[in-house]
């Protein structure tokens, strides 16, 4: 199997770093992907999508061959803000490399995984001549990259596959190049991801003097029994994939700006994240259920769940998950742990299409200032995905 | 007893209505009861009182008498806003009357009030010719008016007590006119306040993402936890002349606008009433006493008191509190409960120089759209003040 690469990931990291993709801005990150990819023999598409109250967000879709099946690497080119450039060692947007470290905005989340999936791609290509009609093709592999991962998420993965749907362009598998690893590369791979659903809840009493609280409801004492109520008992115990579903009320609110005054009302929001035991709509009558004996007849509420609710879902261990696992372990020497933990990514949506996974870089630095990563794990992680092509291919091609 | 009063205090209050002295506005109120008093051979002094920050506000202390003992009655001429004025049947600031009630703003809280007492007041200096230095005077009386008890509170009675004690003004009893009576006028005196405590809970965590909650330290279950140990057992039950003491959390605030992000920490605000069991300092030890139990050394927590807290008080039944009652009685035929119920009053200033209790109209309407009150009972009113002008120099006087 061709787990050497010779497209340089480091190369393509670097002038990755070099375009300032903050979102929503392109910043030549796409354009440069595009012309590397055109070169080698892809079909690229550049897809704008636009909606009301958001910034136009450009996109790209590539694949080389035509027949299936197609195994798709799923990332995004733009990054979050910098913060001030005074603070990082080295400009944000420039890719210096020192001690063995490529140091820049993106690094890690997720320019580096992109660099990576993108080389071992066109290792792919190179390898059948960059001829995407080549006979001895397995099939084909596409990359579904989208600027707007980071901002709302609603010019992105989401609506590109749609746009790839609506032209019966088919995905069979997917990787998602996100940073998955703890410590080390390869000792964790995501294979599913929690659900999480929203709410608010409300208290409702009546305004008065606290002079006089018997003509007066406060609404805080009845809020303090629901949410104590909502977390007396665990949501579930896990299970052999997923740790157990939490519930986090992440504010309380009341508003009142006076000593004497007894509130009308009082709001707590929670955020629930949430194993496969559950679906958003088991869970809402669950949370209802235990509010309504919490409140007991006695405490006057109403709650209300935010229509952006996401499943959980699982790509369950099986053929895919296997040559993934192995493809991991003969590039980096570690059999990664099969992971449902942490926040939600472009999964949530990719998961409606076809199987996928999340594996990438090591994480810890995603986000903050010095964001790095050393050069000998993003060319690691290229082997990795060269890897997985491989396998994937000698399982799955024609 | 002179029970009957021939200044009309009907007239005194339309007069005052027609001032529209919204705090700190003097709106002409205290000219006008200046210049009734004056007249009548009382010594004036007019007090305006500053203070940074705040409005500057005029206050009027009147005397009829240069002997002792001094029997004050107290009140203020400042009114709340009245709202929109299309909501009144009656414009606000007009003193209308019809079917025997009087309309404005003031009318109960209490122009209404200070009108009865400056009646009772002109008819006490009338029957001793206007002149202050009668020689058969009891004693004297004098009124100590505030513009400023419905704002800050702070270029008011306090101040105004502590520049009569500075210029040797001594008071020996006091009444202060405000809204007393519950349902009929006479059906309740107040003898005593409850003291008022406020505070500020912080409870602190460590901000993170829903996603890794054991990264973070969500403060929220552990204000739950501090809010209901502050609740779970009464103060205390009340006593002879009290009800039990009350906390009320008046607001709880984290102000996360997120819903995947956990807050680093969260607020509660409270104030509690209480009775003569406690004061500021033994009830804030109380607090802090049941917070730390309730937090067990795994709720990081806060507490700061607010500095203007204020003492409960009782002016105890004896000689005072009974002619007291007993004019009541004498002018209204009811025997008014000793009540020590309700919010803080300018009483809370006054018992720190001399016996005071609380007695004036029916407060159903006070703050009100239609703030109204019987004419009937303003009548009445002035009778009860002048009923307790005989009945305190026939006990005190010389
Ligand atoms: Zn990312
Ligand atoms: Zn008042």
């Amino acid at each position: 199997m061709p787990e050497a690469i010779k497209a340089d990931p480091v190369e393509i990291l670097r002038n990755l770093i070099r375009c300032p993709s903050v979102t929503p801005e392109e910043g030549g990150a796409l354009a440069l992907l595009d012309a590397l990819l055109s070169n080698a023999g892809f079909t690229t598409h550049r897809v704008k999508l636009t909606a009301p109250d958001t910034s136009d967000v450009e996109n790209l879709y590539a694949r080389f061959g035509t027949r299936g099946p197609n195994l798709c690497f799923a990332g995004h080119t733009d990054v979050v803000p910098p913060g001030d450039p005074a603070h990082w060692r080295f400009p944000p947007f420039e890719g210096a490399i020192q001690d063995g470290l490529i140091y820049g905005r993106g690094a890690v989340d997720m320019k580096g995984g992109v660099a990576a999936f993108i080389a071992a791609g066109l290792d792919f290509a190179a390898a059948h001549d960059n001829d995407p009609e080549n006979a001895v093709l397995p099939g084909s592999i596409s990359f579904l990259i989208t600027g707007d991962e980071e901002g709302p998420a609603i010019n992105g993965t989401e609506k590109l596959l749609r746009w790839l749907a609506d032209r019966d362009e088919r995905i069979d598998h997917c990787v998602l190049g996100e940073p998955s690893s703890r410590a080390a590369l390869g000792d964790m791979v995501k294979i599913g991801r929690r659900g999480s659903l929203s709410g608010t809840l409300t208290v409702h009493g009546k305004q008065g003097h606290v002079g006089y609280p018997h003509l007066a409801e406060n609404p805080i004492p009845g809020m303090v029994r629901l949410l104590a109520g909502l977390k007396a008992e665990p949501l579930d115990g896990g299970n052999a994939h997923f740790q157990a579903s939490n519930l986090e009320v992440v504010s309380v609110d009341v508003g009142n700006p006076a000593f004497n005054v007894i509130p009308a009302q009082a709001q707590a929001r929670f955020n629930i994240r949430f194993n496969d035991l559950w679906t958003p709509a088991t869970l809402a009558a669950e949370i209802e259920r235990r509010l309504t004996a919490a409140a007991g007849n006695e405490v006057r509420f109403s709650v209300a769940f935010e229509a952006r609710s996401s499943d959980s879902f699982l790509t369950a261990p099986g053929e895919f998950v296997d040559l993934v696992v192995d493809a991991i372990a003969g590039a980096t020497g570690r059999r990664p742990e099969l992971s449902t933990t942490g926040g939600t990514s472009d999964a949530r949506f990719i998961k409606d299409y076809c199987p996928v996974i999340e594996f990438g870089l090591v994480g810890t630095t995603m986000h903050a200032v010095d964001e790095s990563t050393p050069v000998d794990e993003v060319r690691a992680l290229a082997r990795v995905y060269a890897g997985m092509i491989g396998r994937y291919f000698a399982a799955f091609g024609r």
